[in-house]
């Protein structure tokens, strides 16, 4: 269900709920206070609302538990209603799908890296380690966030539960409605992207063994072994080839594009989560237009402002790692890919997946951007109506909240080096553009070089 | 008539006229609010003042109409003096031509990059799938915008009229006035510029058919027919000869440069609309010092000054895309002519040509740059007067619009990611140079070979 | 004299002179209420202490007065300790003088771009059009200027008699001193540079003519007219030769080498005298620490600031084209010159002139920039203790000039395109160093080229 | 002992301690009131707490100690408890020390110089005047420091002495303990760099001799003088060599290291000791969250912030040459060490040299930027607590403490060129990119060279 008119009765359930919740709304976040909500969790078993209530908890759990099966996050009770039962425990079954990746992971970056070392690294063939060494660290960067992910899951729907009610509305799309649109586009995406992927993959080889054996006079034999051991050299270089092994590596290589892509998912469904928020405050500001406004209603709306300012920080704080983490990736794998694209492909598979790659990705990376710059521009949006308030609404407290909403920049930070607003994506692209300029440049003399020969 | 003092009969009716028009000032425009304007166009059908006033209707819309002839932004009833009366419909005859010429363009575009797949895709030739490619988002762009229109001119109009009343005073030169000589300053420089294109393609190709059957001791034959193939070359792959089609692709020729300059020129006429309020607001406030002057004066310029960010926030919302593609088809083509500036051409009218053409996208980009960023310094021109208040006249009013007049920024911009201010101008030429340096690196082979043989 | 303190009947002169002039302090100046001052002159014909004052122009006289032989900034009465009996006229001395220099930079601009278009312009030797371009635009922006001096000195003048009584104190060093040093030192060095450059020239042409007279076993001869035509032979190729002409020669290119300095010169001054006012100001405010001050004297502080920006404002407004001018022509030449350093050049005398004249071009660059920046470290050094100011001593006035010092950018600017502060610098640094990387790669081919046959 | 919880006797013996230095707290620190506190000092003979108080000179002390014998920083009584203690005399036996090493590096820096004049200087070999100019230039700043040093550290124990007692709260980890812990990671790396160099050195000179005398058929000897000759043959092409002077090399060169390292120690000692401060103040504030909190509270959390920003300033003041000089020097260096990244190197133990080195390059550099940006971070983190303050305790101190921290940069800066925030690393990384690009395709043809031969 999406967002229904509450009942009356439902609305009285819903704040004798928040009256049991609400007392700690106020306080920031303090890691030690989970026993405290220990109990809580039993005394609020009677609570089964949650499931009705529209909360940032419901609509991202099917991703979350998704994740889980490629060892992301491992959390416990992620399917429970109740945010209180998400928990985190080192000796948990999905801790142990995930350090079982982990190992298969480093396996696979140990492999290229020998490899690698073997036949010189350079520009090119660097990508490789990169991409590892990114799933490796974005593994790291999860557990670590999955640690926090209990208390700060609890404290967002405590700030949360506020908006669930009068005067606060609905808007149009509900929070659980954008989230999935957004997840199931990416991941259809990026599934799409995989498959292309191994059908170019797979078509390529089957061509080159097609054209090599015609020019050598040989029968054409393509094999599943073959395939492997041509394309995942670098493993069978160190492990030894079996059907299961094989298997096995294409999994893992499915697990790593799954995380490479579910960290651009989490921001932008975390900052989905963030400026829904935001945009109800700025409707509600928006309703009030017109009307000849307390002072307390204006305490109110300053304090749910600054409650969702408090939890944006707090969410920063935890996830800067992985924001950081997953520009440098964008940018760098951007950047690789922009350079390839005056490059001579073999076959027309190749152009269709590059492009379709290049176009996923930039589309991707500028959709997490646009996202989690969302929140930065939904946060001032109410300025405009606070401005037109008259001089007898006037009062200290939308002064407050006038002067809170300009001086303070309301965003999602990659450890604070640098905030994730529109003008940041915009100095972005034109040193983007400058990179390239010189990149291609440099790049030029491989260009010309043109194909390799096909059967060397 | 431009700007004379209003009659005090003039003024009364002025009033009633603002009366009846007046409170809907405050709203936030919807655009679902057309039915009660349909209502009023009756009721204000004694109007008949709109022509006499000092509108930005009234200054563009000679512009407008001209530019419906090129396909661009398809309206009814643009020519009546009343804003109202400017409606948008699918099926309507400016769409008509509107599609028709989009249906060219499309096919021209489909033509060249045809033609450029087969000879090779590279840094050069690119310039005419951007050129069509640009120019047919901006069809698309202008469509968009017209379907907003209607409504926001009626909002544009009524925000407007209060500054066509005392206390607020017509500046020397008038809006409608400022809007023609721009106009009609862009129009004729784009002529020139189209002209001299069409003057230095034929005298090019004349010479070279004299030369080269001089060379060939053949009879030069020069004709239209041979000289549309040469030029249009692309085109003339796909499509049959014949007069009557390379007639129309002169003609869409043409209509395409056009909508090409009108872009600018209609960001333009905007801008000069909307910092020519805030040059009133300003010259209102000049007038104020030394005076004592009364709380509800600085509430009402408060009011006015509000009311004419919100207006250019909602422009901003329904142009960004205009603005955002002008740039980019700007900094392009900027880029591109710079880029050539070393190279060696053939004969004098392609370096009268040439260089006539550079100075000509680089004047106009700068002035639609500068124009633009007129707003931003207009807005904060009144600064200097409010900051000598003194004590006495010193109330929440003041201090409040001081407040905004210095933290918010107002200006036009490319969908938030920038805005057009002088600052940006400058930080935007600084990496044009840098762009450019890398690219004249990159391009010195090219620039070497010097002339191609001519008669190849 | 240099600021002693003043007599109390000075200063009771002082306070009527004061009240005669300061009626009109808080105006906005208005070019039109010239007419006004003409009678004041006379009035004031009894009032002779403006040579006692420590105002701007007692400080800048002897330079403007020097600039006029080299037929910069033609004003009449410049000697005149007071200000109003600057004047501006077409049909003057000075503007004869003017006009004779621009006709004679235009002559050689036109025989330079004649001989430049018959060997080809390249990067190198295009460095010669844009010194003698920016002298002759300099001279414009001069003219352009002085037309507005005789206005714009009075109101300077008006602003900053009030710094000139208590409670306003004399810094150690004053105003005439400051100046006095800043100019003497860059004029010394100029003359430096351009000796030099002579000394460089001829040594360079005497020992070319003994080398290769000794190679071809001819009696080395040297003259001056040889030399002036070696040296100018872009002017020799259009001009007839006599030594009239050549003398005539070298001093126009003297004159320009003044021109070219005297720009940051004026820029220089102007600067110095502007944070000059602004010192005090802060010394003022610094003084009030721990005392129990008065919102009067609050006020006062505020009105003087106020008056101080707005002056900054105006002087600015004339001022712009001639920063940005300056800012254009230093950032070309030390681009230029840094490209140069790793060049090899013939003889030692070139090296040391290359030297010098490069660390001179970078030092004044330098130099004026932090020149103009401090004014915008003055205008907000007085922060620190207003932040100070008690409780008690709080008031609206004390909030509104710290609102002001905040939020404002109290700097010169170049047309407003970028303002002229320390931050500026960091950047533009940066930015020099990229496109110097990019040029040094560009211009690699070149200078392994080596140096060119001595006697070709 | 570290931060214990003080006595009360203790306290009461704090605050009288307190009382007797607090009164010229407020002041602005003037050099001239030396004399005063002589007297002082002699009063407080009695006061031997200070070894127990939390102070900045107590944490910093050890390392300034161990820096007086590479002659850095020549103060007396620098291991007095009491700060006032702390002089500065031309005419001293750590001054002594301070020219002798001065006098050692400026014979090295010329012998350099004339080495590669010789020799051509180039862009890979500029490297060591680099080396030796900044440590060079680091001695007189840093005795320019020392100069200022005494009355710096006064002043700073002054203001710091209020937030040893309550209601400040000691932190969980001490000033000293982070000093301490900050202080010996750097010196331990530090010393660990130096060595691998000394070992890579020794051994590629030795492996050399050995496989270049098999080659030649010669019995290989290697010996301390041969090593010494070929290592600092600037040098000894200047100086007579004798066992003792190419001991006193080696001591010289490790000196000049140990400035190199301790340049950016001192301010990484410096920012912890700034934002240790900050964030005491941060702690308080933190406090008084859910409290009704009376106006004289704030009144005195302000007065402390505002005198921190003021001691910062000061401090700023004395030490931005130092900061300037570190980041010019970590910036050429990081980028000259980036561009030898893709050099080829003939042994295992220059391979390890030359990551390690790299890495505590970046590492060391970025560690310094983090430091000095705390302070920054620091000094923001209260803002969100005071924006929560409710309508009841809202005064206008708080608003005056908001409105400070919002629109202050509170940060160590380059002489105001540049302030060290966490924002200017991210500039300057991307700016480090592009100009490594452009440096990495200079490079290429000398890349490609690859090792020159051994024994040439």
């Amino acid at each position: 269900m999406e967002g229904p008119a509450l009942t009356a009765a439902a609305k009285r359930r819903h704040e004798s709920l928040l009256r049991t919740l609400a007392h700690p709304t106020n306080t920031v976040p303090k890691l030690a206070d989970d026993t405290t909500f220990e109990f809580n969790v039993i005394a609020s078993e009677k609570l089964p609302e949650y499931a009705q209530l529209d909360l940032f908890h419901r609509a991202v759990y099917p991703f979350m538990l998704l994740a889980q099966f490629f060892a992301v996050m491992p959390l416990i009770g992620i399917r429970q209603p109740n945010p209180r039962r998400v928990r985190f425990a080192y000796k948990s079954l999905p801790m142990i799908v995930t350090v079982t990746f982990i190992a298969a992971t480093l396996t696979l970056l140990a492999a290229m890296l020998k490899h690698l070392l073997e036949i010189g690294i350079n520009a090119k063939n660097f990508v490789g380690l990169v991409f590892f060494g990114c799933v490796l660290l974005a593994y790291f960067v999860f557990i670590r966030l999955a640690r926090r992910w209990p208390h700060l899951i609890r404290y967002w729907t405590r700030t949360e539960l506020v908006f669930n009610r009068a005067p606060y509305e609905m808007p149009k799309r509900n929070l659980y409605k954008r989230v999935q649109l957004a997840g199931l586009m990416i991941i259809g995406l990026s599934i799409g992207e995989h498959a292309m992927f191994q059908i170019s993959a797979i078509l390529t080889y089957k061509r080159r063994i097609q054209l090599c054996s015609a020019a050598a006079n040989v029968t054409a034999v393509t094999s599943f072994e073959d395939y492997a051991r041509t394309n995942y050299d670098y493993a069978f270089q160190w492990l030894p080839y079996n059907p299961v092994m094989a298997a096995l590596l294409l999994l893992i290589n499915g697990a790593c594009t799954f995380v490479w892509n579910y960290m651009d998912l989490f921001i932008m469904m975390v900052s989905k989560g963030l400026s829904y928020r935001f945009e109800q405050i700025t409707a509600r500001i928006r309703k009030l237009e017109h009307e000849e406004v307390t002072e307390s209603t204006f305490i109110e709306i300053r304090e749910h402002y600054v409650n969702m300012c408090e939890l944006l920080e707090y969410v920063d704080s935890s996830m800067s790692s992985l924001i950081l983490l997953s520009c440098v990736n964008n940018l760098y794998f951007v950047c690789y890919q922009l350079l390839n694209v005056f490059n001579k492909l073999r076959w027309p598979i190749n152009y269709i997946y590059f492009w379709y790659s290049l176009l996923y990705l930039i589309g991707r990376t500028a959709f997490v951007f646009l996202t989690a710059a969302d929140i930065n521009e939904e946060s001032k949006r109410g300025l405009g109506i606070l401005r037109r308030v008259s001089s007898k609404s006037w009062c200290v407290e939308v002064e407050r909240l006038i002067f809170q909403m300009t001086t303070q920049v309301v965003a999602l930070s990659g450890k604070k080096f640098y905030f994730l607003t529109r003008r940041l994506l915009f100095g972005m692209a034109g040193t983007i553009v400058t990179y390239e300029l010189v990149l291609l440049q440099f790049d030029e003399p491989n260009r010309r070089k043109g194909l390799l020969p096909l059967c060397a």
